[in-house]
Parts: structure tokens; C-alpha cells; sequence
């Protein structure tokens, strides 16, 4: 049911914001050469990476990439295609009867939906019906969000790092004190790349990801939730008016019109 | 039915706000270009938009004006003039029968009362028109709050831009050490500007904006909330005075007594 | 039905509080002199408004005197005299009938049991009747826990505009590098007199009084509560002995001895 | 029913905590008299106790040192010798009927256990019994939190305070900059030893007390609901394997081998 | 029920980050023994042992080492093979009778499953069943939560005890300002490993352990949760299909298809 498509936003994002870190501190008349550190690189990543690790599993890790794929893609929500065509399927079943949609049933792509329709065309009752789609959205929604929280960890644990990995650069400059001020001087602006990564990564990567997975489930739990009234209401054999009625509620402003204009056609 | 106005306080806030620290920066002894950091604001304003639009979509970002001119609008909550209006309908439709209101129902202003009293007029049932109309408020209310959660996330994102870009200018500031250290103040100076602006954005702009868009949905939910107790007396035909109780709670002290003239006129 | 006085424990609390914080910076020998700052104070104050303002309205704003001097208030709790008067009132509505409380309502003076007895005289339904109480409360308590909520936000505020005014002084300072070290210290001083602001009024203002309305809202909803429970018993008419059961679980040890002195007598 | 005794964990932990924070700081060549600080000791403790002054009252300041006696007492939560008490009344009940009860419910200890085996023999009603006996759980519960809420409140201000000093310190500092570097350094580190102080009255005392506090919490409301199963369990004349089943599952592994030797005895 | 086996994720974890956090320092070209600091190490680990003992228990604190060992043991959630077990169970019970299911219970390995299906057998009411199946649920659940409180706490602790060391060590530097530059950078250095060390254990010891276990309990939630409603489908002699409709929804896409594998043999 979903309109899955590209959400480009992550990459604009990214653009703007690593963009705009890196025009200030040009305009700054900085280099960019001395915002780079291998040192520090491979403290956040490798500190961040592994705390996860012991948070979660290898397995988890691994599926990084493929999340922030994941959060690539468009999750309209709840969209008018899906409500017209569990208003048509409500209309279908009061007209035709229940079994009418029978046939339907097993070419629907949402697995939701086809699970609902199986189970009410199989005269399941109405009490059992609901526990078994809600429960079945609740775990969905359970590991979704355990998905959205790796990157909301990654969040919290990438500037702690930044801050180790600076305060390990500063113990090397202490050492070495009463060297050349100058050099003295390279060694702290190395020491805080640390801490500049920590919290880049955090802020322009794992945080906003994470925000973006969990704003995705939240579309798709309302996407799921108008399923589950459009089946009840398809069981239950309610009016034609009462479901559009049901359904409309989960539609924004323009959307509703959208609807409106199948109404009339 | 909203007494929907214009709410000066976000101008009036910032007034204070930005002038006090002004008045106070100048009181110091201070030049107001010392202040001003065209570097320190690209970092902290790209920043923030980037990690918000990786966060949310492009779409989300663009609408944030049109939030904060939201954010200027009064939202009452829950009137007098509501009030009595449901005490009308309720002793209407008690007198002359719920059908009598079927008229007035489409010239209704706000939706859910509009939506709620055509429910009943069709003679909807009492279970079913309660959860139609609160699944619509619990839709409309996540939106709302999912609006007012942006600047909050904003309010997040950029004090952190501004330690990145205070990092970054000492960065800069350490690969000149041994220079004249005068050259040396301002440019550390310069880098505590991005500190400020990112703090100063979160606590005089999105964080405070975001309080307010809050309050404006709490407000907005006590007032649907007062039409879905409205209308389900009307459906229920209570007598006048058991719907002056309920609806009284809704109400303060003030706009109780404001209500209590309406009775004895 | 609240024995309403004064507490004094603000007053006693911000003598130990602001006194011990002097006293020890004197022990330390130092003057008091040179912990004044008006820049850092007109900073602090209208920076901490000016974000209130915008997420509130000028008008809770204005109200913050008000809820100051209601932080200073006794707020008892269920007292042993209201359980004590329910009990009363429960046993006459026993022998007498409900309506023999017609004639006492109207002199009550707490509004949620005016309203709950006249309800139950007017032979509200006993499902009816808790529901109005208890969304007269909810809302009650809703509103007044939005009052303390705009003082733990200037709590949040206030350290904040301690850094914006402290980062704004080094600013200052560091422009200023390469002068006497002796004015240069007692500039960064200065600076650090608004952090000192900042965190002060947050800590000895603005958190603990959001923190005393909160316990009083608690006892204003644990009051009310038992005002419903004690309405509901004298509507169903239960037993003395059952009514005393009920009411004394809102009461502390000591109290419910106070209350079985009564029993007696 | 509770083993009340003495619990030692509280003094065992201060002489770890404390004593590995000195033995850490000898280790490091200083010297004890470096640590002592009696200005910072006023500041930290009367900023902390003022703040909780204004936040609850003095009564509940005053409470204090009840409360950490408190925290050393023993709360086992439930137990298998409660259980064990439940299973007897419980066939007692069922073999020679609920009034058998009558003469062992006033010497029972526990409130709870008395209260509700008391209304029991009354013969209230099943729903009414539940509702009084969780409405006092819950109250009771709820005013056992705000007991521990005082030390996690203190928790938040303590270092807090901590920072008020060292800054006060600080500002004493850079007012005589250009004396003595030795003197200077000396002045710094008492300005430290504030901080020192507040993170750690609150991480040795304040928040571990509120941790154990809220643990006591949680120990009492399990037992007070394994009460609560218990005495329906009495009332509705369950079969003794039933309540067996019931009770054992607020048992660990161990407690119920204890439980099940019972059994076969 | 549970395959438990190793789980070596905690391994490769601790390797990859403190690995990474060692080579990052070596490529800065410092020396490994510069990180070495036994005093820093004594005061992290005393202190957040002593903070934790006051917290919970000295027995509770000696649990640790037994919840780490936990914390790498696999907890896979429920199975493809518990929900065809409970699909068996389901037929059988409706083909032959509940009573045919008494022989295998006391066979069973999952108490959960042991105790639902004992409680089938002896007739417990389908209400009581759930509510004692449930509560058992709860308090298994909540005592495992407050283990992985127990590493949460710590993790909070250790930083601050980190500065607390930190801070002792800078007031041991500060207190012999004036001699050898050399010398001071060096014990400013030691000073940090405090630093160091707080977070280091916080964030790749104490928290993710912490996100480990807390992930287990979620797991064994859900594991335990899919029995229950297996058992409830056992007594209610719902149809296989329906029955396995309920199951499916607690496995993931690939388990379903091993789950329906089993269907067609």
C-alpha cells in the first residue's frame, strides 16, 4: 500500500549541514586539512562501534547499513489510495456479501490488510480479530523502534568517545611540556578533532537517524492503524458514510479533498 | 469557534530577551560587533537545518515559518462562548428532538462539531460516534505534537553546533599559537561566538517556540474535548443543568461566572 | 475544607540557602562587593523572562508574583476534619436520606464537594457523577500543573543565560588580551558573576518553587480524591463502619488516630 | 510480616566509596588536610538543605535523618513464610469458613493483612474490597516516593552547588591576580575542593539513599500485592493448589523450593 | 524453550573498542603506559562499587560478575520451534482432549509453559489463568529490569566518580604550582586519567551491558508473552489455523517461513 520511494532529505541533509560546518570554517580562513584525523577517526568509530556492539549483537551492527537505507525510503503513512480502497472494500462487502472478497484477499500486498481480510472472510470473531492484528502491529512496532533506539545509542555513546579520544590527546600533550609552544599547540587542535568527530557523528548522523526512523514508525502505525478500523469496519458491515467517516480522520486537510473527489466521481 | 487572534508575547519575549542581553552586554563596556560572527551563524543555522532535515524531510523544514507564525496566533482553549453554544444545542435538541439541529450542523466553523453533531443527526451510535471522535483528536493531536516536536529537536541540535563550531575556531586558533596574542584573544573570542549563538537560538528561538506550539495543543485538545463532551450529551438529551456542570469544569473561575450571566439573562 | 495558612519554609529555606552561600565566600574572606554584577544580573533576569514570555504569554508571566506568594501557602492535604466531615455526612445521608443534605450544600465551601453533593441530591447516576468529578479534577489539576511547569522552565532557562552571559564577558575579555593581567582578572570575574546568576536563581528560585507547587498540586489531587471517594460512598449509601475503611487510607498514621479519637467521643 | 533488621550495605559502601577515593588520593603522594575545605562544606550543605527547604518543607528537611536510618533497615519484600501465612488462612478459610478468621485478624502486624482480612470477615463486597485496599497501597506507595524524591532532588542541587562555590572561589581568585603563583594555585584548588564536594555528597549520599529508598518502594508494593492476591484468594475460597500457584510466582527460585518443603511437610 | 548458547558479542565488542581506543592513541604516538594510573583506577572502581552498595545490596553488587556472565548467554525471543511446540500442543488439545496434554506438562522445560498448561489441565478459569500467568510475567520481568537497572546506575555513577578523581588530582597539581613546568603537565596528565577511566567503563562497560540485558528481558518478554497466548489458544480449542495466525505475529519474516515449512510436511 505504501508509495515507497527515495526520501532524499538524508542526503540534503547531510549537504547542508556537513556543508555549512565546512563553509563557516572556510570563511574562518581555516585549512581543511586540520580538521582531519586519522587518530580521532578511528577512536569514535571503532569506541562507538564496539559499545554497540556489547549493547546489542554483532548480527544488530552489521544491520547498520541497510537501516540508514531503510531510513532513505519514503513511509507516506497513512495515504487516500488506501483509504478509497478500504472504502470500496467495505462497500464491496455490504453489497456482495463477506465472502466476495475472498478472491481479493491473497493478491494484497500489504501484509496487514491480507492477514485482516483472511481472517474475517474465515468468519474469525470480531473480539479476536482486533487482539490478533493489534498484537501482531504492537511487536512490529516493538522492533522497529528497537531499531530507531541502536542509532539513538550510537547518538549518546559517539560524543562520550570524542570526549576520551580528546582527553587521551591531551594527556599526550601533557607529557610533553615545555616542548615548543607551537607544537604544543598542533597537539591540542589534534586532541579536540576528537571531540569535533564525537559530536559531528552524533548531531549529523546517528541523532538524526534515529529521529527519522522513529518519525517512519510512527507513519507506519498510523498507516496500520487505519487498516485495522477499515477491517473492522468491513466485518462489522458498517454504512458506506460511517466508514468514510471513520477513515477520513486519519487523512490531513488536503488529503480528505482527494478522497472527496472519488466521492463525487 | 476559536477567538482566533494575534499573540503578541513571542514578539514581546524576544524584545526582552535579545534586548536584556544586549542592554547587559553594552552596560559591560562591550561593542555590538564584537558579537557578530558571520562564520559562527552560517555553522550553527546550516548546522541545525541539516540535522533537521535528516531528521524529518525537507518538506517538515520548509513549514517551520509557517510554525512560527502559528506560534503567534492565540489559541483560547476552551470559551464561554463555546460553552453556551453546546448548552444551546443540548436544550435545542432535548426540546425539539435531535433531528431539529440538522440545519444548523453544516454552518459550523469547527470541524469536530461540525463532524460530531452530523454523527448524531444520523443517528450514529453512541460507542462508535465516541470513538470516531476521539481517534480523530488523538490523530490530530500527534501531528500538532510532532510539529512542536521539530523545534524541540532543533533547541537539541543547536547548542551542539555551536560546541562544534567553538571547537573548530580553536582548532584554528592552536595551529597559530606563538603568534601575537592579542591577534590570539580575538580569535579565541571569535570561536566563544559560535557557543553563544548556538545556545542563544535554542533558549530565545526554538526551544520557546516550541513550549508555545505545546501549550497550543494542550489547549486545542480541552477544547475538542469540551465539543466531544457537548456532543455527547446532546446525544444522550441530559438535562440542561447536568451539561452545565460538565461543561463548567472546562472552564476558569472568570469565564464560569461569564458563563452563569448567560443563565440568568 | 483546606486549613489554609502560611508556610514559611520558602522564607526559612532561601535564609539557609542564600546565607550559607555567603557566609562560606566570606569565611573564604572574600567581599561581597565583588559578587554584584548588574550587567550579569540584567542579563540573566530578562534573558530568563524574555524566553518565558515567548513560550508562555505575557500573561502567565505576570502571573509568576502570584504563584510565588501561593508557593508560601499551607496546602494540608486530605485533612482528618474532611475525612471527618464526610464520615458525618455519609451517616446522615444513611438515616435521614440524601436529600436531607440538600439544605447543607450550598455552605460548603470546597467547590468539588459542593458540586459532588449537589450532583448526588440532583440524583445523578452514579457512573455520571465520577466522571464529571473526575474530569473537573484532571482539568484542574492539569492547569495547575501547568503553572509550576512555566517555573521548572525558567529553572532550564536560567543556567543558560549564566553561559550566554559568561561566554559573552570572555568575549569581552579576550578582546581586550595583551592589557594589564590585574584588570584582566577582575574582568573574567565578572564574567563568571553570570554563571554564578544563572545557576543561583535556578537553584535557590526557580526549581524548588517549581518543585513546592508540584507537592502541593499532588495534595490538592490527593484531597479531591478523597472528597470523590467520600461523595461516591454517601451516593451509594455504605455502610459507617466501610466509609471509615475507605477514608482512612488517605490519612497518615498519626491522623487516623486523630480520626478514631472522634470515633469515641 | 516483614523480617525487619539491620541492613549494612549502606555503611559498607560509604567505607568503599569514601576509602577508595582517599586511598586513591594518598596513593597519589597527597595529603588529607589538601581536601578539607570548610567554606566549600558550608556552602554545599546549606545551599543543598536550603534549596529543599523552599522545595518541600522544613518538617520534611527534619525528616531527613529519619530517612536514612530508614534506608538501613531491611525491607525483604515478599516472602515465603507471608506466603506460607496466606496458604494456611487461605485453607483455614475454605475448610471451616470465612468467620473462622475472625479472632486471628487483630493480632495480625502487617496493616494491609488486617485491613483486608477484616473487611473480608465484614463480608464487603469482592470489587469495593480491591478497590480500598489498592486505593491505600497506592497512597501509601506514592508517599514512600516522595520521601526518596527528597534525596534525588538534593541529589540535583548538591552539585550544582558544588559549582556555585568553585565559581565564587574563582572570582575570589582572579580578583588578586598577579600575586604569588604559588598562592594562587593554593586558592584555585580550594576553589576545586567546592566541587569536589558536591559531586560527591551527591554520588556517596544523596542519590545511592534515594536508589536504595525507591528500592524499599518496590520490595513493599510486592509484598503488599502478594497481600492483596492473597486475601481475594481468601475471600473467593480458591483451592489451595490455585493460591499455591498464585503466590509462588512472587517468589525467587530459592523461596519457593522454601515454600514447596512446606508442602510436603 | 530458549536455544541458550554463548554469545560473543560482548567479546568482539570489548575488542573492537577498546581496541580502536588504543590504536587511535598509538598512531598519536603515545605510549600505552602514559594510560596506566592504578590510584585513578582505585577511585573509579571503589567509588562506583561503594556508590552502588549503598544503592542496593552488598549482595546485589556481588551478583555483578553473574549478570556479566548472563549478559553473554543468548536469549533469541520466541522461536520458530516454540510456536510449532505450541501449535502441537493446540491440535492435540483439540483432538484429543485437553487432558491428553497431561502427561508431557511436567516434561517441559519452560516454567511459564509448565505452569499455563498445568493450570489448563486442572480447569483454572480462562480469567484467572491469564491473570496469574500475567502477574508471574511482571514480577519475573521487573526483578530482571531492576539487575539491568543495577549496571545502568553504575554507569551513571562512574563518570562522576571520574571527575571526582580528576578534580583530586588537579588539586594535588595546583597545590605545588611554581615548580618544574614538566613535572605539573605530567601530574595534569595523571590528574585526567581519571577522567579517562570514569567514562571509559561507563560507556563500554557499565551501559552497554546494561542495553544488553535490558534488550534479554524484552526478548524473554516477548517469548514469554507468545506462550501465554499459545496456552490461552490450548484452552480455548481454537482452530489450528487461527491459532497459527496468533503465533506468526511473534516471528520475524524469516521464522515464518521456517514455521510454514513445518505446515506443508
Amino acid at each position: 500500500m505504501a508509495r515507497k520511494g527515495s526520501d532524499t532529505s538524508t542526503i540534503v541533509g547531510l549537504v547542508i549541514g556537513v556543508g555549512g560546518l565546512i563553509a563557516g570554517f572556510l570563511l574562518d580562513r581555516g585549512s581543511l586539512l586540520a580538521l582531519i584525523g586519522i587518530p580521532a577517526l578511528i577512536i569514535i568509530v571503532a569506541g562507538t562501534i564496539g559499545a554497540l556492539t556489547i549493547s546489542y549483537s554483532l548480527k544488530d551492527v552489521l544491520g547498520i547499513p541497510r537501516l540508514v537505507r531503510q531510513s532513505m525510503r519514503r513511509v507516506p503513512g497513512p495515504s487516500p489510495q488506501l483509504a478509497q480502497q478500504l472504502l470500496e472494500f467495505a462497500e464491496k462487502a455490504r453489497r456482495d456479501g463477506i465472502l466476495s472478497l475472498e478472491d481479493t484477499v491473497d493478491e494484497l500486498e500489504d501484509e496487514t490488510l491480507r492477514k485482516g481480510l483472511r481472517l474475517v472472510v474465515d468468519g474469525t470473531e470480531s473480539e479476536i480479530l482486533m487482539e490478533v492484528l493489534e498484537s501482531d502491529l504492537s511487536i512490529l512496532e516493538q522492533r522497529k523502534l528497537e531499531e530507531a533506539a541502536i542509532f539513538e545509542t550510537a547518538g549518546g555513546f559517539s560524543p562520550t568517545m570524542g570526549i576520551i579520544g580528546t582527553v587521551m590527546g591531551l594527556v599526550l600533550v601533557l607529557g610533553r611540556l615545555g616542548a615548543d609552544p607551537k607544537e604544543i599547540g598542533h597537539s591540542i587542535a589534534t586532541a579536540f578533532i576528537a571531540t569535533l568527530y564525537g559530536i559531528g557523528f552524533a548531531n549529523l548522523f546517528w541523532l538524526p537517524i534515529s529521529n527519522k526512523l522513529r518519525g517512519q514508525v510512527k507513519m507506519l502505525r498510523l498507516e496500520k492503524e487505519l487498516i485495522i478500523v477499515g477491517v473492522r469496519s468491513i466485518q462489522q458491515g458498517e454504512s458506506p458514510a460511517l466508514v468514510r467517516e471513520k477513515v477520513e480522520g486519519f487523512l490531513q486537510e488536503r488529503e480528505k479533498r482527494e478522497l472527496d473527489q472519488h466521492r463525487t466521481e
